[in-house]
């Protein structure tokens, strides 16, 4: 069984040994007295839990800065979707390669995906080390024909999905409510309650899809679902802007998950008043996502931490709001119950995904209160090593490979948007 | 005359050379044929002019992590006063000397700053080859005595800038009209007219400064400072969230210049809704900041450029205002205008402030749009090579001296806090 040792890291204000077999986290303790096969030097660096993206487009990557500044129906119509048509799964692989070696750099060791080409995704993810919960979006634009190829297609995928790493989870991924039928809709609930999966799907981004739900359906989003009977402590809901309270305890009451994208929602202005307050309290799981780098253009979640805390600190007019603590517990613990995964703790028993953060830069100086520098001077760039499931994918800042990724993925967007 | 020939740099959507000689940008063009001292490979990098800080306290950076989550008066009184009060010479130096590092890091070649100890400021800056338009804070709490011992102290400060480098220029910093009284005000203004000074001010951050002007003064506190006849273009007021369309056009009458510190703003809950929108249109010359790290917890200006156009997108619930481009204008051809300096813009003639940004990296793959992505997907450090005043202060992203500064500021910050 492979091993690491990690010597003098500091965790929790204490300075420690964590020995890792396989791939889980054994033991954690002073100066532990075990052989490794490798040993790391955690002097002067932080170790903290392998950051969790909960909403995300990894392949989407490949339109970085193709599109900004511009209204969202000319972004999708325009720039987005004609361009995704011409996709191959070759384009897919190399732009979720794109997105991992992105998360890996900053801190990110699972990243809850949702895209068409489950294959291509599958594999990239597989071969860059990352843990992933890859969900096929499905959408029927509430077309019979389109919904019976959906359902076709999902099972399909469920199939190929034994093929890859026990690292990659499969979900079920209704796109949205203005994209998919009720049938369709219902029967991702039914298909995800009978295989024992999770449903990630966008809900209540904008005040348009809010407005057009009591149009169509006579409801608000979330009221339309309920309806349905699609709450269940197996959904999981991005973004969720526009709710009332009474759709919150709705939220609560059937122990959905929700996933933050704060910076999405400001770029895209779909709307920055996100209930994190009302829901924490409520007891709602909150994780944090980037979305794709098609909306909010990285996918660092350092960054995301402090944009989620500082907008909520902002529009509530009260700084002691969304704590430093409660931004990183978001892409950690919560985003590990989220996605039901023993992972998002520093922790022996729980399974070894973690990277070490370098304090030796001007972020970390002077040190008073490691979380608060984190996430309020930081970003992605203080990460120095990432291990996931018991493997270094990153050591003093550099990923094998990396120069290729860059390469290949820019050529193929480059093609891509090519007239 | 030291020169520097930069080769094969991008530029605008096209590669050139860029010769600098002494501290000034000599030639821009194709193949240049010269001969110089320093020879830089720019391929595979961008450039951009140096990154202007629009309002800040560098010596601060001593104080990051040490209050958050905090309300503001607990964390001034409490925590930030008290500290201060025990702040030496020393140790403001080295606190400058950690914010100089952290900005040449983040490619910042000027500081627009306001601190107590002058002297100290301006010969760390000095040192670290930074350009700064460096203001002695002064404040006399309404008591006569005070108001005369500011006087002095601002003369005499004034005397003393001459010891420093011709890269720091002298400013008048009355801290604001809740701590500075009306006669102090005006003799600052007539200072500065008298010396061709610029004036550096706080202003309408928090809606309490306004509502305590509306009391205090019977007006809000851009009528206030129009009426004491302050308003000048050699005024640069920091924040200002608190205004109506008749101050807005008042600020553009007088040529008054701002200053948007948009993660401070957040972070302090003082106000989100900067009228960036309204100022533009009213042909006020706006910059950016970042505060004092006490308050926004780092200097990162690529950082502070994606908040100010992400928040004025989200609350105007417009995608397309405050661009990128926008946001760059902020922090270098406007941050130039507004410091009267011949910077901000790579042009032949101009100051040589200007930094590499390292394109081979996933924040800029693809690269379709550099703006975009130097705005939206990358942070500071994507920033390789600094030059300030045709000095090159970093160079493959390491700054001289730099493990030396993070361990003395660190220890004077420890020993700062202690009880």
């Amino acid at each position: 069984m492979t091993s690491i040792l990690i010597k003098n890291v500091w965790l929790d204000r204490d300075t420690v040994d964590i020995f890792i077999e396989g791939n889980i986290i054994r033991n954690i303790g002073k100066n532990l007295d075990v052989n490794a096969q490798q040993t790391i030097d955690g002097s002067r660096k932080a170790v903290i839990p392998g950051l969790i993206n909960g909403h995300g487009h990894a392949a989407m990557t490949l339109f970085r800065g193709w599109g900004d500044d511009m209204p969202l129906e000319q972004w999708l119509y325009d720039r987005i979707w004609p361009r995704e048509a011409k996709m191959t799964e070759e384009d897919v692989y190399w732009g979720v390669k794109l997105a991992c070696l992105e998360m890996i750099k900053t801190g990110t060791t699972c990243a809850n995906d949702m895209y068409t080409m489950f294959n291509a995704t599958a594999q990239a993810a597989t071969d860059m080390g990352i843990r992933m919960v890859a969900a096929p979006t499905i959408w029927d634009f509430f077309d019979k024909k389109n919904t019976e190829a959906a359902k076709k297609q999902t099972l399909q995928y469920l199939k190929d999905a034994q093929k890859y790493s026990s690292r990659i989870t499969f979900a079920a991924a209704p796109h949205a409510i203005y994209t998919v039928s009720s049938e369709l809709l219902q029967w991702s609930h039914d298909f995800a309650n009978d295989h024992n999966l999770l449903i990630h799907l966008h809900l209540a981004e904008s005040r348009t899809e809010h407005d057009n739900a009591v149009q169509q359906f006579g409801l608000s989003p979330v009221r339309y679902l309920h309806k349905l009977g699609l709450l269940s402590p197996r959904l999981i809901l991005a973004h969720v802007v526009w709710l009332d309270e009474e759709e919150i305890k709705m939220l609560a009451d059937h122990e959905v998950k929700i996933v933050h994208n704060p910076n999405s929602n400001l770029k895209m202005a779909s709307g920055y008043q996100f209930k994190y307050m009302e829901m924490k309290h409520a007891g709602i799981t909150i994780g944090l996502g980037t979305d794709g780098c098609a909306s909010s253009n990285n996918l660092d979640l350092i960054e995301a931490m402090k944009t989620a805390s500082l907008l909520q600190k902002a529009w509530r007019y009260d700084p002691t709001l969304f704590s430093a603590q409660d931004a990183l517990d978001c892409v950690t613990i919560n985003g590990a119950k989220i996605l039901r995964l023993h992972t998002g703790k520093i922790e022996a028993g729980r399974l070894a995904d973690l990277c070490l953060i370098d304090l030796n830069c001007a972020a970390f100086t002077p040190n008073f209160n490691f979380v608060s520098n984190l996430v309020y001077a930081a970003n992605g760039s203080c990460v120095d090593t990432v291990i996931c499931d018991g493997r270094i994918l990153m050591q003093n800042k550099q990923v094998p490979g990396e120069q290729e990724i860059l390469d290949r993925a820019a050529a193929i967007a480059y093609r891509l948007m090519k007239k």
